[in-house]
């Protein structure tokens, strides 16, 4: 398939979808972003490459970084991590603490927040101090790329404004189930939400999981089979929110998105693919990323189902 | 790879289960079921066919029915189904109204017992007084089998013990989403409910879901590509109530269960499983038959992820 | 103090407020009502009468009658009908299923639809086919008044749009907390709330509720000291919906508004308070009778507190 | 009415109960109250006294602070504060972040936690760092007592724990209804529910609530008729949590109860009483203090209704 000419002709036929969506203005650092930029990026396992747009722009990956902070801890953790968090689409906003009162403080999965936060209090356990840069670490692994940072612009701006993520965490700590400092946990966690990274990238960071828990590139295992089917399992059920199903529904493929405008998918066996446009829908997640993505599926017939 | 061998393989390996789980009490005609029963049954899109234990035994498909009338609804509706049924994963279990309630009457998903109520309720606008007949017949087309029948015993122990569903009804009613009268449709989604199937014939009936919206037995489309993968997309985030989840992320495939113990699960171009246990676990889904499947993805690889 | 030109006054400064509110619409027999109708009565222990507007002008008592019917029950079981209803504000709006399913089928308090049905199905379960009738004649005992009726066009109009109700039933139903046929239980609680009475009346029938338990004109106990004050407590707490703490708040009087239009309120051991005016506020009591109400308690200082 | 012999006759009548009950255990500081404990006080307005028990045993007031908090910024604010904290009973625990996050950050009273919590956010927005010293100053004046100090002890012990209240805080925030520092505006919120007093004073601090806002003492006006008449109307329909109606329906007064096992009521025109038993019901109101105020209301006639 002439996948430089599939990412031509998307450019195309999202033109028209610029005027739609709204910039995260949560916290300004994020409402800065170029409304108008597009990247998009494709990685196949045999190390074929893909771009277009603005692919070498770095966003802020913001909730992508969960996917990371994840695998990081299955590998780790695997059997406590499944008595912490659970795997189940909430049906709930990404930033709700409704069902995690209803349900003792046990987070429904590690792609909404509170989730991730508990996610990556268990790194603070096992790494401490180093957290955050073992979480740098791993994916400058993942991607082979040296410059992966994050931008602490973007980071005190979101801990500024980070009093509903701290709620989630004083909420599960009256449930036990977040064991590190409350400032420990939202900076390691604001920090990760601030890494920059381009749809390049992304895309070859997240090869691990269209290759069954090895790196292409060095053939180094990072997961297990099973471990990397079952994070593919969660993005497809859980990545996205409340339009988890829709993302489902019309791209057919594993995806993380992110509040920066990133998207990441997986073509199990096959590819990455990374989107970027920083214009989001009313659920949160990249309205043209989410569009690109379902012309991708519809144009080569690569959806999952 | 040889199936029927991984058929035996896991009909070993689930053993120790049968002591685990409870057949479904609610109604007494479900009750009877023999909870030693376990059936499994394999057939591809090239014909091929394995089966293990009492295939041959129809055991009453409930849930599973709402993928065929979802399938004809999607038909004859696609655009105005939309507007009256979602698409996400509602994390509530299969009979709850309050999400009902919060969101006016819309139903998350056809899945849950509040959608497939209002499909039926679509399917009655259409065909009226033969809703039911054409159900029936769909299925015997889909399965190319003609002994397709339900059973009355078990459809007037469901009306009587009803009230629940009833409850759904009046309450999408008071919202206007359901337009036909309640005795309609209670009566045909409960005798859709009350289907009696094998696993073979089970397996059988949905490959057209195997195979992009085909037919494979008599290359006749039922629906197009994208609305077969739509529903398999539906199937994998929403086919098991609130544990969706947990099923795609153990097993890996779209299915849809049934608290008569039935599931089937589809292999995109490959194959349709369906396995039968009445016993079930404590979400409302088939102990033995979900640890199958499992066993069976584990066993060939053959999870979309 | 005197009462009659308090009245007076009250009618003067209620008069802006006829632009505001909404007649109730869900059904038209109730839209009908004349939006500009005022009335009040006002009745003491020792039989002085205070009357000004349309006070011989009845109208639909709607869940006004819900206080009826729990004397009725109250006297009748006591232990068991705390069992089946319990006496807690809900916080939420008279119809939600919310709270119903998550305290299975058990409502909060039996002013709220729910709460009102379960008691009128302990009735039929006592008055079997009589119920009616003796609700009937409970009312015209404790008002001393032969003509009170119910409205057949208004009863009917509410079986027509009785969604919501039946979802309620049928919900309580599945929790076993409704004993009685469907059917037997809606047509009794829409006869009820279709009661027609005038301000007079409805003052006159409420003294027993002021005076400990005993219909002061004829020296009868009804029920019992305790079991009044704790109705009159219950009307406190729950007798405006979602809207309870506010009445008490503004109006500080045991009180029971219904969506028609009437509202009545009680000063322990002095006297019972009607008053009607079919605009209601957003939260489905009579606006302007509100707001008469607190402009009494304010002017004779006769509020409880 | 010989108030003293029916002090002494509650004494008697409750002592099978306290079998019963639990300590409150969620500090340390707490668990060590002694089991044992009860003491009751009555003072009219009249300046009549009537104590029994350990009634000059000192003990945590708890959320009994949340009446005097309120007062003053009732005085205060007025308007502003209906704005920022409703007055609806919320049928939820005292601690519920449910009703928060549906309602935008709005708590429903300001005797559950997040309301009283946005009160004190008033109170410091006006007196800033002499906040709890004015409080105290508020508690002296109105009981006319020196000696009222909060306990280190028990203040640590409670910011060691805070976690759900720090919750609560967190989720206003970001709903901007919380204008002061999370710092600030917890430690003075445990200050408060740290302060200690005995039944004689708690009795007496509270008399300008039964004397319609005028201390009797100094016939000093605290606040005006009206308000005074609005807060025992709160106090009654959400004095107690979510037993707030069985409170109403038992004692029928108005009430303000503390997880210290202290409660106070009010018989408007008449008297304030107070009762100290650690030992709590499964709501975490002092289980013997209900039962005393229950049976004084039983045995005097005075509840309001």
């Amino acid at each position: 398939m002439n996948y430089q000419s599939i990412l031509n002709e998307i450019q195309n036929e999202i033109k028209p979808l610029f005027k739609q969506g709204q910039v995260a203005n949560y916290i300004p650092a994020l409402a800065k972003a170029n409304p108008n930029d597009f990247a998009m990026s494709l990685i196949t396992l045999d190390g074929e490459e893909y771009n277009i747009g603005s692919y070498e722009k770095k966003f802020s990956i913001q909730s992508i970084s969960k996917v990371f902070t994840f695998t990081l801890a299955l590998k780790n953790y695997s059997k406590e991590l499944y008595k912490r968090v659970g795997h189940e689409p909430s049906g709930d906003p990404f930033n709700s603490l409704v069902q995690l009162e209803y349900e003792n403080g046990i987070p429904r999965n590690p792609f909404i927040n509170a989730g991730a936060i508990a996610t990556t209090d268990t790194l603070l356990s096992l790494y401490k101090d180093d957290t955050f840069k073992k979480v740098l670490e791993f994916i400058k692994e993942t991607s082979m790329q040296d410059d992966i940072i994050f931008n602490e612009n973007i980071y005190h701006s979101e801990l500024e404004h980070g009093f509903r993520n701290l709620a989630l965490i004083n909420l599960m700590k009256s449930f036990k189930n977040i064991k590190n400092n409350t400032e420990d946990v939202i900076q390691t966690y604001f920090k990760q939400c601030s890494i920059m990274m381009n749809t390049k990238q992304l895309a070859k960071s997240m090869l691990y999981l269209a290759n069954h828990g090895i790196n292409p590139k060095n053939n180094e295992r990072l997961i297990n089979e099973s471990q990397a089917k079952r994070i593919n399992s969660l993005m497809l059920t859980c990545g996205h929110y409340d339009a988890s199903g829709d993302f489902a529904y019309r791209v057919g493929l594993p995806g993380k998105s992110g509040v920066g405008g990133g998207i990441v998918a997986i073509v199990p066996k096959k590819m990455a693919i990374s989107v970027y446009s920083p214009k989001l829908n009313e659920k949160g997640n990249s309205l043209i990323g989410t569009k690109a993505l379902e012309l991708f599926t519809t144009k080569t017939g690569l959806s999952i189902f």
